[in-house]
């Protein structure tokens, strides 16, 4: 294929997009894939140093177009499609990116400057392309990694994508410093011979998920001061800082704004702009005592250290030091907090103890344990809750 | 020594076990042994690449009679014998093994796979040769780690072997990324050098004892998110998830069963199958607020977030989140609750209020703080308690 | 400069310190400086082989003087000064050394054997000095990392050295197993190359801050179970322990003897010796719950597992496992036990409810709820508080 100008690269594309049953993809990219030391099927790791999501059709059209030339069909009424790249595709795929090749470097045609690399790289290792044409259930590992590192990148919001049986897709790995991740089967048939010679790797953790430093470069502004504590799949808004005491962020879960994580953000969870989790607080995750209800913390919350939150909370609420707040937790609210409660809120709450679930989501809301009874006790927090223009 | 055929090699055995004074020992194995950069006579770590404890009497015979060829003489009277060994050793070690050298591959005859690759790389290193014949308290460093292996590797039951002054023998070491321990008077005496050089290394911890997983593999099910979480001497049954945000397990602790685990477990405590350990929460050890009683906690318990426990606890229990169970904790039971806990544990307690640790080890509790009045009560929670046929 | 004699050298400094304007610094060093791989302005890392604190004015005087002789004048009527060091700065002050040459080994004059050092590897890198003059808002990152030295290597009480405006001159950086600290932009700059060649760095944290581990050499008896749980600019007295739970030292934090850490310790608090910081206990700095009074904890106090502290405690104390005390938690105590109290304290305090802070830094108090009602309650501890002489 010799493609000379950008015209006659936009009239291929159209030519491409035109064909019979084309699909566009909702994501695609071309992965590294590290394989089993042993079982060379199993794919360990993928890794994608370009990840196009709901965007970028010109390069996807390019590149079913030079499968196509490689003798490889996309089944576009699949879900996904995984297929292993070699030179021929390539090379086909370079030629068509001719008119862009001077242009790209720096932020400019991504997927050119992984074509160009590709060419020098293909030799060093595997590589796959991955299409993803429906968000349901994952079939391949190379398209759950493709949508953890959508999550990660900031491309897909949480809690919008399909994971459904990833951890069945998963292999297990070894992850070891400064090389590439190692099957366990590996390890123990080769255990007598690495210990003896004083080369056994240093494992730094045991799990089916890379960790988010693995794959992603954070935000110059955000700060994660120990690479465990966000798995692969998280999202972390620039401004973040995530402590290294008790904190962790799972996958599908995170932040949407500067927020200073110490505690725990399960999977499910988002903590909005400005909040603060402080040392040690849990916020409970789908599978963790929420009953299935995804939780939120507000814009500007704190939720403070050793607290547990299992309920949605709204922006400028205070959970106190200690205080656990669950779905079934009785709650008293005095009369005159409550009408404040309702006032900023816009709701018509009615009684003295609620449940922690009634309370839901309401801003502006401090929890708190009364030190003299031990009564759990909620009154409006001092805390100025920002104005919904479409509910006032 | 020539031994041609397999029925030579059991008569061998025969001739040596006869010897007088001979002792089978409870474990023994050949460790790697790394030493001080400048104090070449400290061990800084032993690595093991097979553990035999209460089995293969057939190989440690055989080592006794290598060592005894090698004019070593193992000293059966004393609780453990350690030796370094040499090529000698190791060459009729292998002449005396000579019927299972052929089919000593994958998971057979690995005290053989080990002297054959021990032939190889006998250069590499130091080695020793270490039996344990009585469970006293340990002489070396070398025992402490092969106990450590023992309990690691699930070959020992938790809390079943002494390792009492095992701190005493240990030395504080770096741990270092890639290469073996260093002596911290090796970094004293080199600082100036490697830090112009741009070479000081990367500490990862300072302690005296490694983490599980630069020695042990776990199970295929078993996830450990960060390494740092699982120190040497733990045991971790397969299924276990360690996350990495507020988890730790010391040595001498662990899991009987897939657990999922968000908290500590201290030194001495013990978690059975199918129970949870919230994020954050922390069971108590022997040397940390349970009066030397060590904890365990039942079949199908969860431990809520940020909760303490500080008794043993049974089966289908449940202590909420943030709750704090200690020996001394005033528990209010009503009678309705008090009659069906008696009924699922066959017990007659009776009373209102009681002190946690007259509540230790039943089954089938919920603990929990009233959020109306603080007050702290136990009812029998809704978890099915299995019952135990020699009961009932 | 020829200098033959110790008398010589003696000479020199005294001739160096009576020039006009010459000002003895607080605190200063050669630092080799770790430059961005992009952008090679920015200083990501300075590393101080030797760090001098109110000390070593003889060499300070030799620095000044080598300077000079490399045509660098250094200004005493800043606050700081901070140079680049070249071939003839390094011989200059070898020649001035001389007298001392040869008895530089081991703990003997460390400054010397630093210029020995830097003749054979100046080419290796970028190297600085750095001096002190008062202790103003740090002006470099130079003179933060000094700083951050000072306090981790015992040589500065914490709480005593400004570090305003630390975070505005550090650059938030990779820090990367065994190699040197990457630019966050050269990894968006190469990330096509380094991921596709399987090449990408191990990341293990993204801060601006290094961790402790990487810079000071604890005592032996000193252990810190996971570096990412202490920052650079803590400080742990020998004999203190951190574990991997949910601990966290900050900078500006730590210890002043022998302590359990399996706690927090924000920035600014301070925990003396034999004092036990329970697993998950919070206790909250100047930026996070104390209205900027910085936390101190006694001698032989113990905070109990998932418990949180804000306000300073004395000696002896016990706050219970899962309690929280902040400022304005109102705390009941009985005639009785305040009695007791006032006694051991030498106070008036009279009353039946008080404020957390109206009970802050007193010595020998219990601080728990009472379960059976969940008020919060204070009594004398059953802990000795060791007489102050000064005081009785």
């Amino acid at each position: 294929m010799s493609v000379k100008t950008k015209d006659e690269f936009k009239n291929l594309i159209e030519e491409i997009k035109s064909q019979d049953g084309y699909r566009e993809p909702i994501g695609f990219g071309i992965a590294r894939v590290d394989l089993g030391q042993l079982n060379t099927d199993k794919v360990l790791q993928a890794t994608f140093p370009v990840v196009n999501w709901n965007e970028n059709f010109g390069s996807s059209a390019i590149f079913t177009k030079a499968l196509e030339l490689s003798s490889v069909k996309v089944d576009f009424s699949a879900s996904e499609f995984v297929a292993e790249i070699d030179e021929n595709f390539v090379k086909n795929a370079k030629d068509m990116f001719a008119p862009y090749i001077e242009e790209a470097k720096g932020d400019a045609h991504k997927n050119v400057q992984l074509i160009i690399w590709l060419e020098k790289l293909l030799a060093s290792g595997s590589f796959k392309i991955v299409f993803i044409f429906e968000d349901t259930n994952p079939a391949s590992v190379e398209s759950v990694y493709l949508k953890l590192y959508a999550l990660s990148l900031g491309k897909a919001k949480l809690r919008t994508l399909n994971l459904d049986g990833a951890f069945g897709l998963l292999t297990n790995v070894a992850w070891v410093d400064g090389v590439l991740p190692i099957e366990l089967d590996f390890l123990r048939a080769n255990e007598i011979e690495l210990k003896l010679s004083g080369k056994y790797p240093n494992i730094v953790s045991v799990d089916k998920f890379p960790r988010f430093l693995q794959h992603v470069i954070p935000a110059d502004n955000t700060r994660i001061l120990d690479s465990s504590k966000v798995r692969m799949g998280a999202q972390l808004a620039g401004g973040t800082t995530v402590m290294p005491g008790a904190s962790y962020i799972n996958f599908n879960a995170g932040t949407e704004g500067p927020v200073m994580v110490e505690g725990r953000i399960s999977s499910s969870a988002i903590v909005k702009s400005g909040a603060d989790v402080g040392g040690g607080a849990s916020i409970l995750g789908v599978l963790s005592g929420t009953n299935g209800n995804p939780i939120s913390i507000g814009e500007n919350t704190l939720l403070g250290a050793n607290s547990v939150t299992g309920i949605p909370v709204g922006d400028a609420c205070i959970i106190d030091a200690g205080v656990a707040i669950l779905e079934g937790t009785k709650i008293k609210v005095s009369k005159a907090e409550l009408d404040k409660i309702n006032e900023v809120n816009g709701t018509n709450l009615d009684g003295e103890f609620f449940k922690g679930l009634e309370l839901a989501g309401l801003n502006g809301v401090h929890f708190r344990v009364d030190s003299k009874n031990g009564s759990v006790v909620a009154f409006r927090s001092q805390r100025e809750v920002k104005l919904n223009s479409e509910l006032h």
